[in-house]
């Protein structure tokens, strides 16, 4: 066969295919590689230490007096006027014995059951951003439109494996309920994991519950095979919120998996140093963790980390810099050094879908997968420092993220791949393309990206000479158009909505 | 100090450093962090087992008479009709002894003497593009005035340690004697060590002999302490072409260093497998090294890779892919099996300096990085596969190559990094921007980008909302304005001139 032959021919499966947009299909994504070590073992324990002498000597703002008598009642030094709770080395290692270092969480689809921790990356898409910004739209206040879109997309995409807590804010609808709407949008749109939002009581338990309805489990069964988790914010330093802290006792309460994140932006919420803030960070992520293990030993937690720097100049957040990911390789080697599962995130601060979001986020995101990050949260969609989730940026991190995931397969080397017949096939000067040994294996060789061009300039300017960002555009229409609601049994989705209905009866009326 | 006068005190700093475009200092990059490893030992050997069997049985096309007979009177199996050369192992054992494993190059400002070898990373100029291109003049032909510009700029940046071999090729000049124009160039307008064509002896010779002019040392001089060096392409699969090889051995007869680049585009130039082209790389790569060896024992040598794959769709080269990155990985791992330094290289595909540009690149260069690349070549410019040095892409490197240079900075874990006295002094809650142990460090602390932007929305959209492409036109044009031509010696300056004139006058009457 001719090089020309196959080139056709290559090309033919290319159209077959070429009617949708290729993607990876859906797989576990495990790290082969040992994790990266930036610091030694002596700095780990350094860092370590002076995480304990916080916690012993300075102590843990806790605004929530039921978590102040949990933490009491377990001998911790507490101080009811300033809420100061200091815990001694023996109680967090007392705690820290019951945190699982791996756990599952299922939904509704046992087909996506998710394990956290060793050497395996789950995605989620990304959460909290109180704006949408697309390049056909501009930029909006989060609503439930762009809500479900966004859902839609992250469940279209196989590498996304996790919804976050609210991809945006739908700011149209009552704020103390609309978390029952983004909750049913999530498990009826889709059929991943999903995060809940754990400011309070009520928006934990509601999440959980609803997880529970949907795959036909009562609040006991799913409190041993868990289907939600939750970040937990700390109001870095060294505080807190009452909120938070009772979202996090619900989830442990519960059996959910509850991920401590302190937010520890150097010069900012932590020391402008980097030692000094993932010192501060392990601190407060102790804290959190030993609090879910008080509550309900054995109940599934996450050492999250989110450690960045800050512009100096203005005081402006910044993400993907080289400290945040130093940071993301550091913090593996902490979570680690617990045997607990690690989150950690590949932002950007860029205003745009541009060069600048790219290499920001890729550059985090390096650090995320060489430090075993087990839950890459806000992995796709982050924009502005997380202030805007952006169709386009969505788009431009699924390809990144597919281009990870192709990076950790291994390399084989045997007989058929060292292709000794085909070289000697081929003489000096030649080309492999029409070889048998190519023709066999041309069409799943390679990568196959779904926003990178490859074309030559010539080609690339006939078709419009669009950049990266403006081909994103037209991939998340097509996503959205090639996008299939998952099948729920009809009796789930009534109970769904008869519960949230009834929630939000109750909360109209006052009810928590 | 309040943090709203230690943020006014942080902006009077910037201010007055705002007067020109923040870069890194001149310096060294050393990758403090053991090599990534993608293959296992055994499959490192199995690999250069394969690239024995192919010298040994295969063989290399040789089309160059002189290198012929110099593999024939060392022993090898050399097929005069077919210019075959089959080298046994125990010839490639007896070449590598020789090779060093570390070199220095020297330019005519000692000061910028690079190491190659070890754990030392040297990042270059893109070298080879026939166009140009930047958004405010578009794309055209490369030229002496854009050669000189991109010069410049490589001069300009510090973390640009080397020029390649003809950052464009200036085509409004005689094709036999632009290397003249380009040489002169590099030794005016940059005082760094560059690389020369060696497309023929001639070429390679003129060089060799302007580095020595502008050093001030004789040929012999030069030799024992080299200033240039060349990259030799090879005609893959497993062919040298003459005027290569007569460049090839020409350095190394005079002493400076060679780097053997194997092309190996999997699926067109080299098997469609990684471990296929890696065995093909490794006997091309080895094949040149001991030509040079055999010419002069000892002369530097750089074990180049270039293994990337094609689009099979279409044929087109793909740069920045899973598999390059991979590649690039693991072809150090074979480059530090012979104890040899390593050349890769982090391309792009994209059309454009654009997301895409900059995700490829950043891969590629984590390759380059992981890999431990000690010349990473092409770092800085690199657009359409190679097709087109970009004005705008070179600023975006730059940004990126100095987040790895800073990403390489190890972390320090001492009392003073650790601000237990800091942690202890900031309220929960509160923020550690007027902090003493902040206001000592905050002007150093973290790495000061040059493209991006962590303004928020509302200021960068008042800015005019400029992504990082547009932004990066406004920085090289102020590099450009920046940019100071490094001071000559008047008459090393004019001896340049006239041997420049001399060569073009015996060039012009047929002399080679």
């Amino acid at each position: 066969m001719t090089a020309l032959r196959a080139r056709r021919s290559a090309e033919r499966v290319h159209s077959k295919a070429g009617a949708r947009i290729p993607q990876l299909p859906s797989r576990r994504v495990e790290n082969p590689y040992p994790p990266m070590a930036l610091l030694s073992s002596d700095q780990v324990e350094a860092i370590h230490q002076a995480s304990l002498h916080i916690l012993e000597n300075l102590g843990i703002e806790m605004m929530n007096s039921r978590a102040l008598a949990l933490f009491e009642s377990a001998g911790a030094d507490v101080d009811h006027t300033t809420m100061t709770v200091r815990l001694d080395r023996g109680l967090i290692a007392e705690a820290l014995k019951t945190a699982p270092s791996s756990y599952t969480l299922t939904s509704r689809n046992p087909a996506r059951r998710l394990t956290f921790g060793g050497n395996i990356i789950n995605f989620t898409l990304v959460a909290g951003p109180p704006n949408v910004h697309d390049f056909e739209r501009g930029r909006r206040a989060g609503n439930l439109r762009d809500y479900r879109e966004l859902v839609s997309l992250a469940q279209h995409f196989n590498c996304i494996h996790m919804l976050g807590n609210q991809v945006c804010a739908p700011i149209e609808l009552p704020a103390n309920t609309r978390h029952l709407d983004t909750y049913f949008a999530n498990l009826t749109l889709a059929d991943k994991p999903f995060h809940v939002s754990a400011i309070g009581r009520g928006r934990a338990l509601d999440g959980i519950t609803m997880m529970a309805i949907a795959r036909g489990l009562s609040l006991d069964e799913i409190a041993s095979d868990p289907g939600v988790g939750t970040i937990i914010s700390v109001n870095s330093p060294r505080r807190f919120d009452e909120m938070m802290a009772e979202g996090l006792m619900t989830m442990a309460e519960f059996g959910q998996s509850v991920c401590i994140t302190p937010f520890t932006l150097m010069g900012a919420m932590s020391p402008v140093t980097l030692a000094g803030a993932l010192a501060q960070q392990n601190a407060e992520a102790l804290f959190g963790i030993a609090l879910a293990q008080l509550v309900r030993p054995g109940c599934p937690v996450v050492y999250g980390a989110f450690t960045s720097n800050v512009d100096m100049r203005s005081g402006a957040p910044a993400f993907g810099t080289p400290e945040n990911t130093k940071a993301n390789i550091a913090s593996g080697q902490l979570a680690r050094r617990y045997n607990l599962p690690y989150r950690t995130t590949p932002g950007s601060a860029s205003n745009a879908a541009d060069a600048q979001g790219a290499y920001e986020t890729l550059m985090a995101l390096w650090g995320a997968v060489l430090g075993h990050g087990n839950l890459v949260y806000h992995a796709a969609g982050w924009q502005e420092g997380g202030l805007t989730a952006s169709y386009e940026k969505f788009i431009i991190d699924v390809e990144m993220i597919q281009h990870m995931m192709e990076f950790l397969r291994p390399i084989v080397v045997d007989d058929g791949e060292l292709a000794l017949d085909a070289l000697a096939g081929v003489p000096t000067g030649g080309h492999f393309f029409g070889e048998p040994h190519t023709l066999e294996r041309y069409a799943t060789a390679f990568y196959q990206p779904l926003l990178s061009n490859w074309q030559n300039y010539e080609a690339w300017t006939e078709a419009g000479a669009l950049d990266a960002t403006q081909r994103a555009t037209s991939l998340w229409k097509k996503a959205l158009a090639e996008y299939v609601q998952p099948p729920m049994d009809a009796d789930r989705r009534e109970a769904l909505e008869a519960y949230a209905a009834k929630r939000k009866d109750e909360i109209g009326a006052g009810e928590p």
